[in-house]
């Protein structure tokens, strides 16, 4: 049993609550959003997001049933940013995916992430609680911003470590973080827990993030479902090759910059690339932050101590950092 | 003066506090994101909804301010709506059009309608009124369903009035009925006036859009900013075209079916297509669809007879069926 497996064993009913209200939310007239919303939803996600608001409410001894909704309503923002990250460019018209915008073109891809923005909003709506409300916007605002100035950022080598933590901060870990939180105000947690709560999501989220970006480098196909080096083709630096360029000798630096400068050169040169970033210790110092991250995560959960269901939450922070998909 | 003019002149202070507010909410930092906004925000809109949704809080004696956040919301929603619209299918990718995504890319055209759409989201929790987070939700699903529908029916010459009328009634009057409603929510009006305005905000929003529909056959294109027949060239039927061809003789019907149906011949025939229609009473038909959904709205009036400003809501009924852009 898969540590993800586990946990979903330890909140079985909730989640299986979840599953449910997740399809049968968006059963809508329309056929192909409900294909859209099927295919997206169907296609074999960890429900991490709901999972930990499940497990947070665990820990506060929740006994309602208001997260449901909620964590809905995660999943559907995740999903929604998901479909529309999917959309093509115009200006990389030529590579192709077998993504939602390869089956229903784009314009019909984006309006199902609209709808399930919708359909996030009234679930969240149905918790009678403002803060719902305020935690939602405030994530959906931090995800679009923070989208897009790593898009405007694309290409640039220059780049920094604090940059990159900047936007996986806003990009991931809002939402990670946002889930932890959401899981105590339904539980009407204390301040001090609800602080502690979102301390343990954020690190959490930059954890994942962290790892994420590294098993873009490492991970092979099957296994993690995407492509190796994607990130660096599409010319998006995180931080294995980010402290590649910070830390190598000039020599592999200059050799670095002239590869990744060149769309071209990137995929032609992939190998290459990630030899060199691997010989600087890249890779080394990515997983590093993220076991600190990981720790920080732990760390925060001291709040919790003796309470039944924290211990979860910790072999979630370990997990992240240990998984290889 | 203009009727828009005039009516935005009876909600001076009101609107001047929207505008202000309009642009202050999305300072974002990042650059990129500032420019998509301040290009949408200020490309000369008429602002029809935080206009309606003012003059009905005026009517309904509101003296309070909570009107001007969620009148900026409303402007959002539409704007998000206007940006995703905007972005091109990769099927057709060879049109140009002066548009957001030509100038900064889908991905970042995408994603500023997902911010607008966060600071709707944002600003519309500060009424403190969980009536207008739900309002919110049900409009944004049904803007993002009707569209799917359009799209999914696109070219298909059996679309029948009623399913004209389905789409329009989702896609345009529910916007619109909404900021009615939601100026009569914040004015805590009776569920009589709330009805009322409600009735009165639907057949606005129906006559509106089937104005726009006509005006798309009419206008030209420095009046409107649009191109002449773009929803003709682009296989979207509406009511014109749709009562042509249900009502014309059988040669011109099959005629008709034949331009219609090869998006090569609709471009180069749209002389010969809109001369068809005319012909059958199509422009006339949907005039007099528009004026009755007029005489619709203003008849929900009855409820406010008396009411200082009630007359500044029939005028906008008379004014939308006249406009010539």
């Amino acid at each position: 049993m898969s540590v993800i497996e586990r946990l979903t064993a330890a909140v079985e009913n909730e989640m299986e609550q979840v599953e449910k209200l997740l399809f049968s939310t968006v059963a809508s007239e329309v056929e192909v959003l409900r294909s859209i919303c099927a295919h997206i939803l169907g296609s074999g996600g960890k429900r991490l997001r709901p999972l930990l608001l499940l497990i947070s409410a665990r820990v506060c001894d929740y006994q309602g049933r208001a997260q449901i909704p909620i964590a809905c309503a995660l999943e559907y923002l995740h999903t929604a940013t998901l479909l529309h990250d999917d959309v093509i460019d115009h200006a990389d018209i030529r590579r192709g995916a077998s993504a939602a915008h390869v089956l229903w073109g784009n314009q019909a891809t984006i309006l199902a992430g609209d709808y399930l923005f919708a359909k996030a909003l009234w679930l969240a709506g149905s918790a009678e609680d403002l803060r719902v409300i305020r935690v939602l916007a405030d994530i959906s605002t931090c995800l679009s911003e923070a989208e897009l100035f790593q898009i405007a950022r694309c290409g640039d080598l220059s780049l920094s470590e604090q940059d990159y933590f900047h936007i996986i901060r806003n990009k991931t870990a809002s939402l990670i973080g946002g889930a932890a939180v959401l899981g105590g105000m339904v539980s009407n947690a204390s301040p001090e827990e609800l602080n502690a709560l979102h301390a343990y999501g954020m690190s959490l989220g930059m954890a994942f993030q962290i790892v994420d970006d590294v098993l873009d480098y490492r991970s092979n196909q099957q296994e993690f479902g995407k492509t190796i080096g994607k990130d660096i083709c599409e010319g998006s630096l995180t931080l294995p090759v980010i402290h590649a360029l910070a830390s190598c000798a000039s020599g592999e630096r200059e050799r670095l910059c002239t590869l990744l400068q060149d769309s071209s050169l990137r995929t032609r040169h992939l190998d290459e690339i990630l030899a060199i970033v691997d010989r600087c210790g890249g890779t080394r110092h990515a997983l590093d932050a993220a076991d600190r991250f990981a720790r920080e995560a732990i760390d925060a959960l001291g709040v919790f101590a003796g309470r039944q269901h924290a211990g979860l939450l910790a072999e979630l922070a370990r997990y992240v950092v240990r998984r290889r998909s």
